[in-house]
């Protein structure tokens, strides 16, 4: 993408990403009705839906030939990432939003021909704005985030992980998972993937593993992190899939494959 | 403790813990040796051990008749309750304080003759100030918090538990950890015993489970949260021990007694 274009866009993503930000701050204080889909853990809420209908309004009125990719269904049906593909979630976190009312995020991937252009990440209660634009480093507010650690090892990790993958589950031998806990210094878990990608690009965390989410948990904090030298991939290495439901180890290079190759060994 | 006494003593303590928390900050981007302790999971640093001296120094000084107990050791050698004791962590999650700069606390909780008095417990990056009297509410800045939720019930809580103990440990039967992972709604760790017992009490987590912590970690918590109705325990229902490791259970009564009858078992 040229980076003119890609700069403009990048202007206008970020506008409204801290509007929408704004507005969401704005009802927080509110009551709210909560919509439940399909288990309680998947719990969506009114401004989840009106967060996406503003993205989805706005990116119709100014870019007609673009594609939006989300959650709540106000976009397209996207069957390939031709073209330009907005691939949001309007609440990333939102068992956070809902519970705690913080550690929640705006994140907006754009794509083009399949390639992460931008990502932004945005913390909407604690006001702390992550962006990336390809080959352009990332940002956290205005300061540029740094490289990953190049001596990073795994036992001296803080590594992502959710306690629920540690139980026996369909997706990914739980004896790995018990070494791989065991192997690093800690763990955490805070319950929105987009934060998590940002934390991992901040080097606050050095990895964040799970088994199971969509392209728009993940489509900005893929460009973010690779951003600061670090890498995405399926659980087993593969390359992440922008379209569909994905396992996901985000993390600094040093540890990536060593935690794949010794410790993840997923269910077919 | 008398009324006046206990609210200039509470004066006192938020003042020390507020400026501690400053000079805390003020180092931050300064670089810090760190110490290792039994293991690289028990980190301390110069910083650490630079506020506990800074504690020890004013309560002397101002209160001579009071007792420290502390981690690092600059307090006094502890065999009882009696009288009025200081129990400080001068930094509660030094893992987090030193690889991610934050989500770390001052905690101090001011016991009179075994009994709770005052809790203080200061998220110094993110300058968040919990504090309790006993009988008089508990606050996060100068807001009061809510009553624990007297509706909560188990599968629409969130618990912190870390993943660590989803393995096979020493000290509880992972089988009944796992049972508890899957009944709740969902599962967060934060890596500050202190920060995670004042979630509960703002009641963005319902509860926190835990297997090894020292009474430094939960002085002041236990104090914060039972000022909003909800409470602490070892992890099998007994009271916590003030001088010496403990297993916890820190959490919204309504859920309290069916987690340890229904998923704790500890192994002697």
């Amino acid at each position: 993408m040229d980076k003119q274009i890609r700069q403009s866009l990048f202007e206008q993503a970020s506008a409204w990403v801290k509007e929408a930000g704004g507005r969401i701050r704005e009802r927080m204080n509110q009551p709210f009705a909560i919509d439940t889909k399909s288990s309680p853990n998947d719990l969506v809420t009114e401004i989840d839906k009106d967060v996406e209908k503003f993205f989805a309004k706005n990116i119709r009125d100014k870019y007609p030939e673009h594609q939006l990719f989300g959650e709540e269904g106000f976009g397209d049906d996207i069957k390939t990432l031709d073209g330009t593909v907005w691939i949001v979630d309007p609440i990333d976190g939102t068992m956070n939003f809902v519970h705690q009312k913080r550690n929640f995020a705006i994140s907006v991937g754009i794509y083009n021909n399949g390639i992460g252009e931008i990502g932004i990440i945005y913390d909407v209660m604690g006001d702390q704005l992550y962006t990336a634009k390809k080959g352009e480093g990332a940002y956290k507010n205005n300061e540029q985030l740094h490289p990953l650690n190049k001596e990073q090892t795994l036992d001296k990790s803080i590594l992502a992980v959710n306690a629920f993958w540690a139980l026996k589950n369909r997706r990914v031998a739980e004896e790995g998972i018990h070494r791989l806990v065991e192997k690093v210094r800690g763990t955490r878990s805070f319950g929105s993937a987009a934060l998590e990608f940002a934390y991992v690009a901040e080097g606050i965390l050095d990895g964040y593993l799970t088994m199971s989410l969509m392209p728009w948990d993940i489509a900005a904090g893929v460009v973010l992190l690779e951003e600061v030298g670090g890498i995405t991939t399926q659980a087993d290495g593969q390359p992440v899939n922008m379209l569909d439901k994905t396992t996901v180890l985000a993390c600094n290079k040093q540890i990536h494959q060593e935690i794949i190759r010794d410790y993840v060994e997923l269910k077919v």
